[in-house]
């Protein structure tokens, strides 16, 4: 059973608090767009596909309540644009924001409030169902790809941060093509990284991974090379922020070393995200500004200082994996593509392979 | 001003308490060999060379009081054998135990009960500055040769765990070269890592930055290549636990990916090791075997659990760097040799470069 960390029927949300985890599994009511905002705002949701879901399923919640009243364009606007404002840095919810804005729009052309609140409504839900089933798509055709180089072997990935359903709408990428594996019977075992400074495989990864049986193993950052060497890992596999048009890769930081280590070792190196991942605007990974924040992620833990007073941090959040150490493959819900054919394959000039 | 983490003066020791570093900077009076015993068994002192160092000063403490009174060998050889047993682990207090025993023992023939204790003191106080002396030079041979390649400029540089005053008798071996570096004032910045699990960088290397002035900054394990790509790193520059014949390095665990990513960046690296780290009784790495440490080192801070409770947990504590991939050279005390040349220099069959 997939891990559920956002619950959603019609009319009711409810998300995994992950401020809570992985020592306590409680599911947290979200009534309405302030309590997303919240929740967004104090992390207890994250991950960008996952704030911009949780951000828009608490609107959808509301409108079917009758939020709006005679005027439900101004209200999905201001809502919207609170929502974006909880974490202006995750750009899905800004994407989503837009999209979706510009469907409203439209919509009310035609329609009155009532009948605009449905079709908002079904435009979300299918949002969350098209996000889950990519997701299920990218985790099937990584697995396929992986599988077809050992046709009978079970396999061992090594993966980074978190990518699983704590960081999207379900299933997850990367993640998802580690549960693709187990589901298959296929997954001998996924070594994570514990993803300092934040330990978003320590706490969260390794949080999925016991809550559905996958077997896991705990490394720190620094072991991933000697794993490589030791362990017999298959293939190294790793989610995205962006992908832009030469198939640099910005990810969390540490992804860049993990790549010359698997490069190093002859082992193949895929990045898992979906095609709204992928910015073409930009040629390459140069363009893209390194964001860095604040150093007490790593001169404190949960408060606690860890580190010698007064010396100075660099903390960058990511960094860009250059196109060439991407020796794997980039695995979206269209199929998994070459970094050189990427652009042909999201303009469609090129089939799933 | 160097850090004094041992203060030894005639008839008194003093240990620089690193179970309270960063936070505290407290010294523990070592009055006798228990005291050692238990400052080494408890951690307040750690590093194999620091350890062997005040291991045999409290013996001298105490034998400068008269301890042993007319059997003073047999109560030199008790004291080493409980001594060596605090922590099995560390070499080199159990081989500085083997030599000043045999030291003690041929001494005694000729010797009354005073004199003995003259010259056994006189030993360890000799074996305490060879010590502070060796890592000096090993300093300066680092320095001179990581500078030959950049004849004006400041050099960057980037080190890992902790091999400064905190884990030797003085200065420091990887860090005393840093150290030379800085007060030949062509020091720019040192890049250390945190060293995770442990954070022997944060902790301990980050201190004695901090305490002498030297610019510092603290990176996580992760973010090591991205600061060789983007930092203008002009070497690396490591500790050793051991190296073996052909010149493969066992040091802390990360060491091995950080040599693949010099190499992929094409940064020189550097082993900086007394000789007495080289054991030419092995010919390769692959003879060494990994030790594999408790889990909690990587599940728990200080006590409070940091990941998913009930997962699988590897703990390799150090990792085995082929000596192709030392490429700088390894930095002893007697010069600055290539792996390749390991032997013959140790052996006296090649001088210093």
């Amino acid at each position: 059973m997939t891990l559920e960390a956002i619950r959603y029927r019609a009319g009711s949300l409810q998300i995994l608090n992950q401020l809570l985890l992985p020592h306590q599994t409680v599911y947290d009511e979200i009534r309405s767009v302030q309590d997303a905002y919240e929740a967004i705002k104090s992390m207890k949701v994250r991950g960008a596909p996952a704030i911009a879901i949780v951000g828009c399923l608490s609107l959808a919640v509301e409108l079917r309540a009758g939020a709006g009243g005679d005027d439900p364009v101004t209200f999905i606007r201001e809502s919207l644009c609170h929502l974006t404002s909880a974490r202006p840095t995750a750009v899905n919810m800004g994407r989503a924001a837009r999209e979706l804005m510009e469907f409203a729009e439209n919509e009310s052309m035609e329609k009155n409030s009532e009948q605009l609140r449905e079709s908002v409504i079904a435009w979300i839900e299918d949002m969350l169902e098209r996000d889950v089933n990519d997701n299920k798509k990218i985790g099937n055709y990584g697995a396929q790809h992986i599988l077809s180089g050992v046709p009978r072997d079970s396999v061992t990935i090594l993966t980074h941060c978190n990518t699983g359903s704590l960081a999207t709408a379900g299933y997850g990428t990367a993640l998802g093509v580690v549960r693709s594996l187990h589901s298959l019977g296929r997954l001998k075992r996924v070594y994570c990284t514990e993803t300092r400074p934040y330990n978003q495989g320590s706490r969260l990864t390794a949080y999925e991974a016991v809550a559905e049986g996958i077997p896991a193993t705990l490394i720190t950052d620094s072991m991933a090379a000697l794993t490589m060497r030791e362990m017999d890992i298959t293939a190294v596999v790793v989610g995205a922020d962006r992908v832009v048009a030469n198939g640099d890769t910005a990810n969390k930081v540490g992804t860049y070393q993990l790549a010359i280590a698997a490069k190093h070792h002859g082992i193949p190196f895929y990045v898992a995200a979906p095609s709204t991942s992928c910015d073409l605007s930009l040629e390459s990974g140069r363009d893209i500004i390194i964001e860095v924040r604040p150093p007490e992620e790593l001169t404190s833990i949960n408060g606690v200082p860890i580190a010698a007073p007064g010396i100075e941090v660099w903390n960058p959040a990511f960094d860009v994996t250059p196109h060439q150490l991407i020796t794997g493959g980039i695995i979206t819900e269209l199929g998994v593509f070459l970094p050189s054919e990427l652009q042909a394959a999201l303009t469609g000039r090129l089939t799933a392979l």
